[in-house]
Order: structure tokens, then C-alpha cells, then sequence
């Protein structure tokens, strides 16, 4: 009865035998942080089938550790690494330059490659796959996004079944650090200055507080939950530098509070993708994410919403992605091949929003706003005024029901140009 | 510089063009309402190397739907379909018997098993995966817990690279059902009819409300996530039927709610597992599933908490996670396979407990359970005692600072026995 046809043979005969005859040899590239608690897991749990053998990283003497096995080799050379008789490359030193020519190198070479590389992935994982699949290699890529939590695997395993409509996500720890501490009453600048204290915010925080990190990583996500290939850069962010302390007082009336969202949706078969502070119902699961935690809301068409929630960040959490990556290779585990395509990327969504005004105040602003909304057909939901505030620097708060974002923008170009207007009006998504 | 003896070669030449030479041959077990819905995603979505083949069920002409494709063969016999082309069974009629047959004669044959069946997978999966390795098949049971929710793969894949110590769930929608109408002012008898008005209670509700149906799902989780082949039997579940709406008002004032809770960790090396209501704070992931949602928490030496949820049940989200097994076959995708080993459990926790008394007031009572108490070393965390219950039935509460359970039975020993109890004492663990 045993058919010798079943498309299950090949890999179920050769599987054990073959992978398992000897550890696979595994290099890390860049011994920061992740590198080594990589490194401390390998050496502590010595998962079977995988074997620390190289570490290269620039000027290596100073990055020694006496806790690896004497057997491994410090190297300061990436070609002789890459050349040598190592099976996978673990690139952990981020960006593209030198990072991505070692990837390519060692991809070419017929190497695997382990990466949590999110910009490399965003703008060329396409390519880089391409790549390993042409030269017998493998290219793993689970911590690229939200570091320890299995988003990744459960998108390539465990939903590859559904057909993911949307993904919502908390995916840079810097800003939900940020934003969950203003929320707590504290200034912008105060609890910046206190994520770069605890290592959590760059010098120059642009990258996390801008949106960039973020879209590179939402990218990644809807490459294998939307299922489109897309360019990053058609991703417009916004940054959470807007926010003050008065929205989050606002938020609360409202019952929300404001988190960085990142956010990807397939609507009559266009995308639209934004990055960018957001409110969310406090009774929605983005809210639940507290300081650094990252986040990942998968919509699927058939199996409805999935949560994945955990340290999205940090040296052992990632590190545990990148051994995750390393035993799915050891043990022959592919990833289900999710067919993509290249799609462009818009930003027009359709929910309520929340505007804050800053104004001088004078007779005639919201009868002006509110024909301008009106002009767009946009439904005002609520005018929130709170006391206590300065006639000269007066906000107040518009939130309509759910509208284009196109209209929406029609609708505030002119009363951005009304004279009374302190500061850009901030609008915000609304989610529910 | 392509090595010829990278352990990674075998799968990567052979895998693409031997197994995707044609679709895989899908026989679907069981056509209730999970079956339907794989059906329906299979014939919907086409996903790339699945083809439906065949439908079996008893007097399977009663099932016999016209939107399955006209080439899928209807059958009553189950040996027919076995010995037949197919390479998969999906098997979702549920229990041992005759469900356990089938999947081992399928495997006998050299076929691939995907199940849903958690009661079998929970006695038997891992004689069923020893089967299916010595006959060259697969065996997935992604399906088995908390359905549309990724855990498996996120256990075997994504967090393959940590230790777990320790791992909660609420694993049962009914409970969670029962327990969160209840929380909104509802009596156990009315939220029960309700549930089984709904579909969501069997007449006899045994299996969920007293617990048996979560600890075999806890059983297959602590095999993936604390490594560990245990016997369900050796889980002690606890019913919820004991609570009352006295509890949560208690539970509301102490800043918690009360879940069906399923829990396994590995303290010192043993292992301890239980199942049954518990009171979680209201800022735990555990009190944010509602209605018949799940969830998971695995808490990694390295990454820490990783929560997992969504809708653990229902048709369409439990196919979605046999459909992402079926296409985990379908690419050559195999389990990292981690390593088990049999183990007893015990039941000795060591947490703070919610202890709810029912008595006939009379002088002494808190005495007599403070000395209880005091004897075994445990302390108290406070005594509450709301006001407006009549004195020939009133209820109160004590909680104490985390103790060991069985530290906390001796001392309840002498308190049960006191003869002003009107029921048992309802101990409950306390998850903060």
C-alpha cells in the first residue's frame, strides 16, 4: 500500500539520514548584543544538530569571550569566513553596507543565510531569495520583525492556510516605549532622553521615531501576509514627534490611547499600507502593549484575528528567532513557499479619525472647519472641547466617522491656511 | 566554493521539483463542519499542491454538497479511501474510535496524517509519530489546540530556540464563554443553556466544563514547549461549576476576573500541570480573551512571554490551521523536531490562592482558619468579607501569599471538617 509516487517520499526517505549526519556549522557575523546571547544559547543549550564555528566581526580581539569553545574561530575576515567550511552565515551587523554584500557573498557561495536584518529584507529579500533558492541555499529571516515573537513562522506555517486580509501591528519598541510612558503624564522630550539612557533610543532617534524601522518592518509583513511585494519607500510614515501631552488627555475621554501603529490592508484589490501614531480603543489588543513590546494583529479572511504579543526586541529574544531560524535549517524545515507579487502602495483607508486643533481663538474656526468637513461629505462624530486651557494656544478636538483619508485631507487644506491655526492640525487614525 | 557535503543539500536539490510534481491527494475524514470548511477553503483559495480527492463519511450521501468539484469521490468506506491514491488523510471526526484506526492504518500504509483529534494526539501522539517516521509519513495536529491560533507552528518552529519553563492557555471557549457571561452578572445555569443553544456546549457538558477537554490540549502543549510525554490522566482537572457570582464580586475587588485556566511549568526539574478556574488579575493577557477566544503564553528562559490568541474553535479558523498543515506537507515544511521525554506530573504549584468560605456565621471561624493557615507556614494576604449577605449563608474570602498546594490542602484539611461549612471551601489559584 506504501505508494512509491507520493509526492511526500522524496523528503520523508532522505530527510533524517542526510541533514542530521553532522551538525551544520554556523558563523555569526557581528558579535554585539544578539551575537553573542546567540552565541550563550548555543554554547548553554547546545541545540542538536547546530555548531558554533566562526565569529567574524571588525577588530575581533576586543569582542573575545572565554565562555565559547576554544574550537571557535575570531576572525576579522569576512571573505575567509564566508569561504571556509561554514554552512550558515548569521548576519546580525544590520544595514546594507557591508552586511548585505556578506549575505550575497555567502548566498552565491551556496551558503545559508540567518538574518535579522529587517532593512536588507524589506528592500531586497525578494532578490536574496531568488538568490538562495538558485544556489542550493536557504534564506531565514525571523528576526527581522518583532524579535522574539514567532510572527514570522506562524505567518509561513500556521496561517498560510487563511487569506490575511489586513495586519495591524506595534512593531518598534522605542515608540511604544515612549508613548506608553507619555502616557502616563510624561513630556516627549523627558522620556526620550530616558529611552537613550536605557539604550533603547538611538542619538538620533529618527529611524524609530519617524517610522522608518517600522516600515521597513511592515513591509516584510505584508510580503508574507498580504502577500505583495513592495518598495518600502512607497510607505509615507509619520512621525510620533506631534504628539503631546494633550492628546493622550483627549485619547482617554475618548476611551483610547495612542500607540505608533503600523498598519497594511487589502480592499477591492488595492493596498494600502501607513506607519504612523495612532488612537487605539483601550479595548483593543494594540493597547494591551506596554513600554517596549511589540505586537502583530493578523485579519485573516476564513480564521478571523490572531494575536501575536511579546519582547519585540532585546538580545535574547531575537537571539531566540535566530536559533529558531538555525534549527528549522538543521532540521530541514522549509518555509511554505507563499506565492507574492509586486504591488504599488497607497494610503487611502477608510475609518474615523481624530483631529486636534491648536488655535487662537476667535469666533468662526469650527463653523469653518465644520463646512469644510461637510464639503467632503465627512460625518463629524464628536467636538470635544476640554476647560482649562489658554484663549491664545486653545485645542479642542474634532473626531468624525469613518472617511477616505483623500477626503479628509481635501477637507483640512483649507483650514490649515486659516490664520488662527498655531501648529498643523494633527490627525489621527481612530481604531476600534 | 558550493560544498558538496552541506548537510543542507539533500533537501534543497531534491525538495522543489520532487515534491511539487503534482499536487498532493487529500481525503477528508469527516464532513461535519471543520471538514466543510477545509472543503470550502480548498475549493475557494486553490492553494498551490493541494487537490481535494476524497470525501469520507457515514452515509456520506446525506453530506454530499454540489460546490465540491465533480471529480471528488464520495465514500462510506474507509478502507477504500486508505488503500486508494491519496496521500493524505485529514482526519476530523474526533475521539478514539473508529478515528484512531484510521489514522494508524493511514500511517501503516505510508500516508500522511493531518488531525484535528486532540484526544488522540494527546494519549497517543507520540506512538503516532514513531508510526509515521518508521513508515516514511507525516503526522500534523496543528488543528488539536486552540485552532485558528498559530501555536503549534509558533511552539515547533518559532520558539524552537528557547526554553520554555513555563506555559499557560485558556484552551476552552466554552469555559471562557460560561466564565467571562458569568462575569457580566450571569448565573452558571443560564450561561450554560445559552452556550448550548449556541453550539458552543454539548448536552452533556462534562469534557469542557470539568475540564477534561483542556488538560488533553494542555497535554500535547507541555510536549512541545516543556519536552515532555506525560499521561493526561496524571492532570487533576477542577471544574468551574464550583464558581458563583459571589466569586466574582470577590474576584472584582481584589482587581481580577476568573478564567478557566490551563497551566504546566518546570520548577527544579519536575513537572507540575493543572487545569480548572483561577482568579487573573485584570492586567494579565489571560483576562483579555473574551467570549469563546483562547489564548497561550509561553514563558521562554530567553525571550520571555510570547502570547498567543484568537479564535480557538469553529469551522472556518480550525480549517484554516489543517489547510496550513496540508501546505506545510505540500512544500516539504517539516516539524524542527524536538526532542521528548516521558515524565510524571505533579500538581505543586507555588503561587498566591483565593480562598472562598460559605458558612453559617457563628464566633471562631476565622480563628480556626487562621490557625490553619498559621500552621502551615502560610501567610495571609487579606480577609474580605463584603457586606449585605444573610448570616445563615454567608460568604467571605481569604488570600494568601504564595504557598505550595499541597502546603495549602493540609492546612484546609482541618477547616473542611469544620461543621459550620456549607460547602467545600473553593481554593483557587491566583495569576498575577
Amino acid at each position: 500500500m506504501h505508494s512509491p509516487t507520493s509526492p511526500l517520499e522524496a523528503s520523508s526517505t532522505h530527510a533524517p539520514e542526510t541533514r542530521m549526519a553532522r551538525p551544520l556549522r554556523i558563523a555569526i557575523f557581528g558579535f554585539g548584543t544578539v551575537g553573542s546571547s546567540v552565541a550563550r544559547i548555543l554554547v548553554e543549550s547546545k541545540p542538536q544538530g547546530l555548531e558554533l564555528t566562526h565569529v567574524f566581526n571588525r577588530r575581533v580581539a576586543r569582542k573575545r569571550v572565554d565562555w565559547v569553545p576554544a574550537g571557535v574561530v575570531w576572525s576579522e575576515d569576512a571573505d575567509e569566513v564566508i569561504a571556509s567550511g561554514v554552512d550558515v552565515i548569521v548576519e546580525l551587523a544590520g544595514g546594507f553596507d557591508p552586511a548585505g554584500a556578506w549575505v550575497r557573498n555567502a548566498l552565491q557561495a551556496g551558503k545559508s543565510v540567518v538574518t535579522a536584518n529587517k532593512k536588507l529584507i524589506a528592500y531586497h529579500g525578494v532578490a536574496l531569495e531568488r538568490l538562495a533558492a538558485d544556489r542550493g541555499g536557504h534564506l531565514k529571516y525571523g528576526a527581522a520583525v518583532a524579535g522574539g515573537i514567532p510572527v514570522i513562522p506562524g505567518l509561513e506555517q500556521g496561517l498560510a492556510g487563511d487569506r490575511i486580509e489586513r495586519i495591524e501591528g506595534i512593531l518598534n519598541g522605542t515608540c511604544n516605549f515612549i508613548l506608553s510612558k507619555m502616557d502616563e503624564g510624561a513630556e516627549y522630550a523627558t522620556v526620550l532622553a530616558l529611552a537613550q539612557k536605557r539604550g533603547y533610543a538611538e542619538a538620533d532617534p529618527t529611524e524609530d521615531v519617524g517610522g522608518f524601522d517600522a516600515r521597513a518592518k511592515l513591509a516584510i509583513l505584508m510580503r508574507l501576509a498580504l502577500r505583495v511585494e513592495v518598495d518600502p519607500d512607497e510607505i509615507a510614515p509619520r512621525p510620533i514627534t506631534t504628539i503631546t501631552p494633550v492628546d493622550f488627555s483627549y485619547a482617554r475621554d475618548l476611551g483610547c490611547t495612542i500607540r505608533q501603529v503600523s498598519r497594511a490592508e487589502r480592499v477591492e484589490g488595492r493596498i494600502a499600507a501607513t506607519v504612523g501614531p495612532m488612537l487605539v480603543s483601550l479595548r483593543s489588543p494594540l493597547a494591551w502593549s506596554q513600554g517596549t513590546e511589540n505586537m502583530v494583529i493578523a485579519s485573516g479572511h476564513y480564521g478571523g484575528d490572531v494575536v501575536f504579543s511579546g519582547h519585540g526586541a532585546g538580545g535574547h529574544p531575537t537571539a531566540v528567532a535566530v536559533v529558531s531560524d538555525l534549527l528549522a535549517l538543521a532540521h530541514g524545515s522549509r518555509r511554505v513557499d507563499i506565492p507574492s507579487a509586486p504591488a504599488r502602495v497607497g494610503a487611502e483607508f477608510e475609518v474615523p479619525h481624530y483631529i486636534r486643533f491648536l488655535v487662537v481663538d476667535r469666533p468662526g474656526i469650527v463653523a469653518a472647519i465644520t463646512t469644510a468637513l461637510a464639503n467632503e461629505q465627512i460625518n463629524i462624530r464628536a467636538i470635544v472641547q476640554k476647560p482649562g486651557y489658554p484663549s491664545h494656544a486653545l485645542p479642542f478636538v474634532v473626531t468624525v466617522e469613518p472617511c477616505k483619508t483623500s477626503a479628509l485631507q481635501r477637507a483640512l487644506t483649507p483650514v490649515r491656511a486659516l490664520d488662527c491655526m498655531l501648529v498643523e492640525p494633527l490627525d489621527l487614525q481612530m481604531l476600534e
